[in-house]
């Protein structure tokens, strides 16, 4: 294992066949780079291969590679990870390099890359690069395109990018249970011509969901419909961090949906469009101006709009169950029922029991309920005007005028090396 | 409390400052105007303020306002309502001005409106203007753009509708129980040039759901699939009214959608083009002919076609469990199962016991079953050709030649009020 | 009862009227043709009647017609069916002429089309024509525009298609169980002009889903969500057959979805645009760049794509659990727990007793687990490279190099008239 920047001081030579690695060629194949933190990472510029601008992976980051003969090599290694959901919440998942989603990788239009896949899981795996016409034999698939990649073993997938887009990776072996435990991560293939399709910040995230029940670290992997966590980027609000814009700018952001349901996705003050998907680009001639996009499962969508209102704009899932979190679910509705007889006996026997939602589940938000271990309030967060009663998949876009908030146009990033950009909050 | 023809006859000074309204400056607030019918009302011409085409909302009516200064006061009362899902069951909803949900506000771009919202609710709410680009202390969203309204409070919003179209209102304060209770309600504001967009007739509803266990009259509000009460704007078949139009007329039908799933809304005899959503209206080359249009949650979608068949045409969600009542859920499948010999015991025990199914269901449309309190048979409702076994998200639209109809142009509205109207069923 | 080779040479006369067909009538009635193969079967070349491109049916297949008096007249017989659900499991269903889905109904834009329904359910029935716009009281609905069809009755519909495209053909009378039974089908109506929209090959299917509990054979027709067959024509893979292409073609497939959720359709290798639906052709200025389709309840998608590259694609839901059968539904995840122990006690007293899941649950694809009777694995199938760990909602497109496949032209369709067609595979 290495450090992000200890890893781009370079790698040395690779094996150059296709499939397994075999054990002899190990050596040249570059180290994993893992990541430790759950919070967004300042975006990875190029130092090697074609110029990009990078994207910003929300509560995530992108993964350094190495140039090798002009081919671009990335390691991914498929691993247990323990996952920060928010403060207060851990999960044991699956995922690469240390996190999950695992890290996005970028490239430009047109360039070759090499992705090393080594299996650190109890069990085999493969992965699919969901979206990008890859030839046949790299597409992934256990069992039709390769033989599954086995604990311990690494293999490699290599193809050229052959068009600009936003892409998904995740395996196609144990699918729904691989899936279920947090295996997945964004690619973004960046135009070739730099000014094409030039926004001034371009977001990415995924949606997904888990079943842990309250009190447990591992997630139900076989659960269709009654999941309890509903997550961006294996994050709950308030574990997701807010994006930023100056005032003006014109606004990118790319969200997948590896969950199993539909998850239409609202942002407040601005209408957009959809300006890609998975498929490619939107013609203008096809888009239509929404303020909430419905992001089906196995679907990307890339919306655009520019920043135009300054202030705390919300940007949520509008299933309202989904901007909960797991105390949520299965909670009889208490509404005129006269607790308090009820909660004099009760408190007898246990001296911190609370009633709720006698007079509606508001209250909940600024409650300090006892709660199981591990386990995230139904709602929660501050804002400048008291509680947040939202959980699950809610963050906010935050606009503000240039002149204010004190950055410089290069400073335009989230995340804990940006701390200046923390006064933009 | 008033009746809207008092209240037409106006109000006196107001509040100018914003934000929660101060106890002495309350007596200048228009009283809310309440509704005690779950009949569709016929739309409001508007006397004051700009000109504009009425919209029908269906099951439901829209606010009257007063004008001060050329703002456009409307008041939104927040209160617990009990509201007719149907002729037999009636529900102990939360909603606006006597009913849920709360009636349509009505307005033309550009024009600047103030909206107090009393909070009669037993916990603190807000509302939030979905769609609308208003500024952001406006937002409605509590902790993040303002303090909640507590119980009690009146609270002011003003601002200036900068675009046309379809929107909506519900709270941002314990969002997933007040929604699961009914609060929610439609916002149309119509072209300032009244001959872009010109339709004959143009109708707005919201989906909502509930579940409401057989015999009882409160929603569970922490249910997140499995409802039992699908409607629209808190209505069920046969509770929901028709919709009619005359032979050549071009038709308008704009749907929100506030439950906690998709709905596939399905339109026989004709097909029709999505023209416009939350976001604004769809540019022609972007739009595609269809037959279901899909409506996620928290999304609104116009659609519009020409009545060019003459009939009673069915309109209804296509997820066939959602035109079903509560009765509907949990009965097992008794096909070929011999019930007789059980149905005999089980008559020397329970006189009018009946077995069901075990030839198919179509039967309970005819049948007179026994049922809990307050609830509605699975299907129900007749047809000229005899029973319609159906219940829940279905109506008629009923396309008639204008001779025959004996109806004059003016008289293009449904509801109690116009009971030449009637004619057309 | 007839084959379809008899039946293609001829029938006698028929009565004109329309509605019920009286017992004195039923003389003149084609008799219904049967199909007891669950295999994709050859295109049906028109003989008579306008020329055409027959569409291939996936595990299904068009039904004869017979012409009189320039009227295409169809007969489907509505009736208890036993349907291969894949090798080792059927399933006690309602459909269409022997099978369910019932056969595709093929004919040409402006012709005329007469479809007696003959009832042999143990209760009433209609048949509504999903999204062509015919005479109000050709439409169906019992109650609405005809009184049902009673068990032992012959109905005549009859109507000119006013339009080319794709739609759907179900009940609507005891809507929900009858199609929870299986009781849909398609229509495809080509163009007048057989140059417009063509393509090399054409494909259509409909989504469906039962709930069979696992060692029985009837479906639960009032469950909403929790299904465990998730299908394709009322197949599961490893029974849902493959697609073919030679590279370069144009291919077509036409989805109709009659479940009771969104199905997001993925295609691997190529992207695609969905140039139809069931309320028209969809204009070039519209279409979007797809990968995943989401086809909603009540939806047909036609989507587009030039097979450009070679050799087998993954073509499945992409909602992670409709590719698994019924044994992946309520299995516990143990992952990390110690299955040894409980397992050596277990043997002692059940011999074959198999603990899964301890390191995932992949090896599930490669064990031969005890089932029980009539029940699928939750995923099979072989390929090349190994076992294939998908069920349900899941099949392959096998595009090949002409020269490679030794196919002529003209053999262009699968199924087992195909032999040749089979070495594709």
């Amino acid at each position: 294992m290495v450090s992000r920047r200890k890893f781009l001081q370079g790698a040395s030579a690779v094996w150059l066949g296709s499939g397994a690695v075999p054990a002899s060629a190990r050596a040249g194949v570059p180290p994993p780079v893992m990541m430790r933190s759950a919070s967004t990472q300042v975006p990875l510029k190029p130092q090697t291969g074609r110029p990009f601008q990078p994207v910003v992976t929300l509560n995530g980051w992108s993964l350094p590679w190495t140039m090798r003969d002009g081919v671009k090599e990335f390691h991914l290694a498929a691993q247990p990870v323990v996952r920060e959901i928010a403060p207060g919440m851990t999960a044991n998942l699956w995922g690469y390099n240390g996190q999950s989603p695992g890290p996005t990788l970028e490239c430009v239009e047109g360039e070759r890359i090499r992705i090393f896949v080594t299996n650190q899981l109890p069990e085999a795996t493969t992965i699919h690069w969901h979206g990008i016409p890859v030839p046949n034999g790299m597409d992934g698939v256990a069992g039709v395109t390769q033989p599954p990649i086995e604990p311990g073993e690494t293999w490699q997938y290599e193809f050229v990018m052959p068009r600009s887009g936003t892409f998904m990776y995740h395996p196609h072996a144990d699918d729904m249970m691989q899936m279920a435990m947090g295996m997945m991560g964004c690619i973004v293939v960046h135009p070739r011509e730099p000014r094409s399709m030039k926004v001034d910040r371009d977001y990415v995230f995924l949606i997904n969901a888990y079943d842990i029940e309250p009190g447990s670290y591992t997630p139900r992997t076989n659960t269709m419909t009654d999941f309890n966590i509903w997550s961006w980027n294996s994050r709950v609000f308030p574990g997701i961090e807010p994006l930023f814009a100056h005032l003006g700018e014109r606004v990118r952001i790319r969200i997948g949906n590896l969950s199993m349901t539909n998850h239409p996705i609202h942002l407040h003050g601005h209408s957009f469009e959809v300006t890609g998907t998975d498929g490619g680009w939107v013609p203008k001639s096809a888009r239509w101006p929404e303020v909430t996009v419905d992001v089906a499962a196995g679907q990307m969508r890339v919306i655009e709009f520019v920043a135009d209102a300054p202030g705390d704009w919300a940007f949520h899932c509008h299933k309202s169950h989904h901007t909960m979190n797991a105390m949520g679910h299965q909670v009889p509705n208490m509404l005129g029922v006269d607790l308090q007889a009820t909660t004099d006996k009760l408190r007898k026997l246990v001296p911190d029991y609370m009633a709720m939602g006698e007079r509606g589940m508001g209250a909940m938000a600024d409650m300090g309920m006892p709660l199981p271990e591990n386990t995230l309030p139904m709602m929660t967060g501050q804002g400048p005007h008291g509680a947040i009663g939202m959980g699950g998949m809610f963050t906010l876009l935050k606009v503000r005028n240039r002149a204010a908030s004190g950055l410089a146009a290069e400073e335009w990033y989230t995340g804990p090396a940006g701390e200046r950009a923390r006064k933009l909050g």
